[in-house]
């Protein structure tokens, strides 16, 4: 096979076949095609998309440029899920237990955050002694035991995608609904799963910004995972906003504890339900997604999810203390409370800058060598819709640093809207499909 | 300014200004912008194009990235002609003597074959002694003494087009219009002139199969053209069959030998004077194209222009006595005559397949550090339209090697197309733009 006619194969709107696609893939991880063809290739894919069947083949040609995580010994549904990322997505931390409570296996493999949202990694390691650089038996060993374990992409799953991903931030090949595709499902399958449940975010904190591409991000993530056999329910959800209360990495860790605890029914608790219960029902341990909402309520009611987070952390190396206590934490040296000057209603928010803000006081990386402070973010009191009483309080910022402070603090200011009539809140599910 | 921003925006179908433009020519050939990016970009000019405006500022850039031909101390006009490549187009060799007898400069930098199609400089260097390397002070001193001067390029002329062709040549990216105007047309302005004839070759032997994409591709060389205030016309000739009748280096320089003595009148013959009448026009020697073509025809019957040949080859360091004799230059070891099987007429010819059957003759080169036989190469005695008797000579095929004209048999019998009926030769000239 030739790469430039490859190429141009593609760049002319025809269709590559499986084991052309494989070639690329091979000889691209195989250092033999270099970067400059390579980027040419991700450009024309942009621009003239790939059918659902190559598509497919991206994926288990990246898929299979690595290991797999083999879960074959363990009797049970092993379901996952994945979100495309926003701000305040915390569910992984609510999900995981509850579902694993319920009798699903959850092998969570996540990442670190990058720009304006934060990672599930980063969050876990905010817990004291938390590891989630775990080898695949240390991993397979914790999830037989309790039902999840969380950890992060190794080395050996899908190298592929790693080079492919670095190649594309700069080559402005990222906004490609097969590439993007491809890029989850690679990783994903390598978890070794029998169903995935997705979280698309779509608003003005979400990298899809309008609905129809999340659609089309669904349609193309449920096709994939269908050829490979699995499971799959896709829900499109509201990014208009945080998601939550808490913003940050500690402070996610926190708000998912009050979850867990039964303390809080905010949309943060309403959409951890629907996704948790979206995988029991997938894990056929509920007869309907319906069912599983409800058993996911029960095992929150219960008390036996929070106990599953609190063994999931003990296995994972880390301090539970600071979980059953977390006014125990270290806090930020400096809270900033910011007070409304009117009376009226929150209408909106630009929520991509308030992840910005969060970043800025010092909960997120600009370059990949950041160090995180995990102390540091941001608690809304409001959120559209809402009520405001003039000098009432709306949110409060922590960081360690006063220029931090101010920066983020400056940030909000121009993200926050405020109206002298109620507004409707944004619906948190937009569409299931599946 | 951002390398990424810049390559989304062309990729998301923007304009690029200028200085956009400028700054990404300036960045690679700096080698500050790396391969992948500009690969990247490459390919999504090539799917989304580029306005007449970009693409004069992409010839703007890659122009002034090399020093241009001063030639502004040589009083009277300077007239270069370009085209798009052929197979047997040798009209270089012919127009530029004619055109300078008639008393117009013609500054002309040539390419080397690569493909299908001979390159202009190689057809020179046949001529023992004739150099083609000299320096751009050398250069206009000929070019003073004698009114043409065919040359090579230096790496001090439009480096960035170098470097950029190389790029698109391994990345698909070579059928781009705006690409393609911006390589021709920055070197072209390097040389100085005052005006351009353009020779757009189309049909099954042309880089621009289609005559719709030669149409555009005029119009868009016209454009940056005029925006450079530069004179110019372009021509859209055949190349569904051969130009003239003799095909490979030294045969080549031997057919412009007997058109430059007026002993041939055949379609090179025809082209040769419509291209060198332009030249003369677009120079004011001329009130139309029609008294363009008298005058060259009458330099042709005069002698004058044969005479301008050999001068420019003594000053070129060629030895003129092969010139003058022909029959005194080394023959191929091997000629192999074809003859007809039967009686009727040649209804076409797969041009592409002939040029390769002359590569393969040892007459072109399939990697650039292959080493040439001037002597190789084919001469046909029928063109598209001709009777041909039983038995009767069709062409002969030149080579030192007997399995190199085992392999060059093969491929001409592919290539020639015979029918019972006459019939119509092609148009010579599709279109005249300006």
């Amino acid at each position: 096979m030739n790469t430039v006619e490859l190429i141009k194969k593609k760049r002319d709107g025809k269709v590559l076949s499986a084991e052309e696609i494989d070639y690329l893939i091979k000889n691209y991880t195989g250092k033999k095609i270099p970067d400059y063809q390579f980027s040419a290739l991700l450009m024309a894919i942009l621009l003239k998309g790939m059918s659902s069947a190559e598509t497919a083949s991206l994926t288990k040609s990246m898929l299979l440029s690595g290991k797999v995580f083999n879960t074959s010994s363990i009797k049970g549904s092993k379901i996952d899920k994945h979100s495309t990322g926003g701000v305040g997505d915390k569910t992984s931390l609510i999900i995981a237990p509850i579902a694993a409570s319920a009798g699903i296996y959850v092998p969570m493999i996540s990442g670190r955050g990058l720009g304006h949202t934060g990672g599930t990694l980063d969050k876990l390691e905010s817990i004291r002694g938390f590891r989630t650089d775990l080898s695949l038996s240390k991993s397979k060993a914790i999830l037989k035991k309790c039902g999840a374990v969380l950890i992060g992409q190794t080395k050996e799953i899908a190298p592929a995608d790693k080079l492919i991903y670095s190649l594309r931030d700069v080559t402005a090949t990222v906004e490609s609904i097969p590439l993007i595709t491809a890029s989850i499902m690679s990783k994903k399958l390598a978890e070794g799963i029998d169903g995935l449940v997705l979280d698309i975010k779509t608003g003005n904190g979400a990298f899809m910004k309008s609905l129809n591409d999340s659609i089309q991000l669904s349609h193309s993530l449920i096709h994939t995972a269908k050829s490979f056999n699995k499971k799959v329910i896709s829900f499109i959800t509201d990014m208009n906003q945080p998601l939550g209360n808490y913003i940050g990495n500690w402070l996610e860790i926190v708000e998912s504890v009050k979850v867990l605890r039964n303390e809080v029914k905010n949309d943060l608790y309403l959409l951890s339900l629907k996704l948790a219960g979206a995988m029991i029902f997938l894990g056929r341990k509920a007869k309907s997604l319906n069912e599983g909402e409800k058993i996911a309520a029960n095992k929150i009611e219960s008390g036996e999810a929070f106990k599953k987070f609190l063994e999931i952390v003990k296995l994972q190396g880390g301090n539970t203390d600071y979980i059953v206590d977390p006014n125990k934490y270290p806090k930020s040296k400096h809270i900033k409370k910011l007070y409304s000057n009117s009376a009226g209603y929150i209408s909106g928010m630009n929520t991509y800058q308030i992840g910005m803000a969060s970043l800025e006081l010092g909960a997120g990386r600009r370059a990949r060598s950041d160090i995180i402070d995990h102390k540091a973010g941001i608690i809304l009191f409001k959120k559209i819709g809402d009520a405001v009483k003039k000098g009432e309080l709306i949110c409060e910022l922590h960081s360690d640093s006063q220029s931090k402070l101010k920066t983020g603090e400056e940030i909000i200011f121009g993200s926050l809207f405020f109206s002298r009539t109620k507004q409707r809140e944004p619906s948190l599910i937009k569409k299931i499909i599946y």
